[in-house]
């Protein structure tokens, strides 16, 4: 008999997927797994368009809960990103049922906004690779790292510190920010925080951090982990340091301790951190 | 005998401020006020280049203090925004002496950091006009503004709408958004909270503002007034959204009342918000 296959559930919550995108994925999952090949479930919300977003709020966080509501389907990973998640994060949170609980939540970027409320709620997430990242250069090996890890939970596809076993957690830089002080802020106590930026300008990359670092429950973790800083925006003023001798100097401002480098970005070598106890 | 002049500090705590700038301003208020024009001091570490910073961290915060501190002088007026003043905000804080509260802080933008703590603990502070605004189309009228307030407390420098009486606070939304839930925080209950905002996209001030109203403290103000967002950063995907149509969204989301606009905004135009009650 065959082994029934790994169901995965596909969702954009904040900017639209297309379907060639889609097919593109599904080709590679069918040829990465030839003998059983994981069954990729889109959405049909995903492939909405309303503004920046893939469907009204109330479109995309139906489409959420859908997919994470079915008791046949085993994760829910996210499109892609853009924007638009923090739109529909409370309805989407607050329609959650039993079968929610049985899955796992695979995203990044502007997903980590329902990544940190799942968390927070006692779900199981995970930072990682989503379906847009094939376009990027070398992004069959995101899409197949991440595939790896949903359908055999492949080890290598971790990142490579999480093998210290402390409890873990990942974000986008501003995106945590932007979270901080709300219902959605996750208790990161104890965790390695990894944090990674893109497309922003170091100015800012220093903002968000200070703004990070001083949160007083940002301060219990074990530490951060920093993780790639890419297409920087260039500046008139070149703000003269490094986004690691910027994330070093707020740790040692506050009393954080900096860990070393993350192998997270917004990259094709990206790599997965599941939050919490490794 | 002669009147004592009004003797006005002027400290750059984030971005350089130039010679030929303070040229400018300095004429203007010795026009302006011919019969006794007040004093303005420039603490000379404004001129420093570190960076993009006006000097290190350590000296903008000395600058800040030797200013504040001085018993000789009725108010500290911000040279200019751009960016720094959270990395020197602690030392600047934690150094203030008796004197300081014999004074008011006039600023706005990346100033706003520090309008926020000196608010938090106590201080006479005020949103409005710095120095380097002289260099906008029609900017000497700002200046005009903030002088005859500062020296003459003239009430048509101020936004129109504090004659309501209500107590009122002023931020650029990013600023505020980057203090939330850290010790800067203000406490800003039953204030009408003006904001205003400059050279972002679209999509980003509707992030800003998600986080700023998702604040349980900040959804204990009166109400909120929309200031000016000026130079919107064109998106390939247009918002197809207003600023007003945002702010007013994400104040009906969040129950906090939407009271109008307000006559701020990073321009020549820009009216004065002293905080607290009116």
């Amino acid at each position: 008999m065959a082994k029934k296959p790994v169901r995965i559930g596909i969702v954009a919550a904040s900017s639209p997927y297309t379907q060639e995108i889609a097919t593109r994925v599904e080709r590679l999952a069918t040829a990465l797994f030839p003998e059983n090949p994981p069954e990729l479930v889109v959405h049909p919300n995903s492939f909405r368009t309303h503004g920046h977003f893939a469907g009204t709020d109330s479109e995309r966080a139906a489409a959420f809960l859908e997919i994470a509501n079915d008791p046949d389907i085993d994760a829910l990973w996210f499109a892609r990103g853009g924007y638009g998640a923090c739109r529909m994060a409370d309805a989407a949170l607050e329609g959650l049922k039993s079968a929610a609980r049985d899955k796992i939540y695979l995203g990044y970027s502007d997903a980590g906004v329902l990544l940190a409320g799942l968390y927070k709620a006692g779900y199981s997430v995970a930072h990682g690779p989503m379906c847009q990242d094939i376009v990027r250069d070398g992004g069959e090996a995101a899409i197949e790292r991440a595939l790896r890890w949903l359908v055999e939970r492949d080890s290598a596809a971790l990142e490579p510190s999480l093998a210290d076993g402390q409890p873990a957690a990942a974000f986008n830089m501003i995106t945590l920010s932007q979270i901080l002080g709300t219902s959605l802020q996750p208790d990161l106590r104890d965790h390695v925080l990894m944090l990674e930026e893109i497309s922003e300008y170091m100015y800012k990359i220093d903002r968000t951090m200070h703004h990070i670092t001083a949160h007083p429950d940002i301060r219990k973790v074990a530490g951060f982990r920093l993780g790639r800083c890419g297409d920087i925006t260039p500046n008139d003023t070149d703000f003269g340091m490094t986004e690691e001798a910027v994330v070093r100097e707020w740790c040692d401002r506050s009393g954080i301790r900096f860990l070393g480098r993350a192998d997270i970005g917004h990259d094709a070598a990206n790599r997965i951190v599941p939050f919490g106890p490794q």
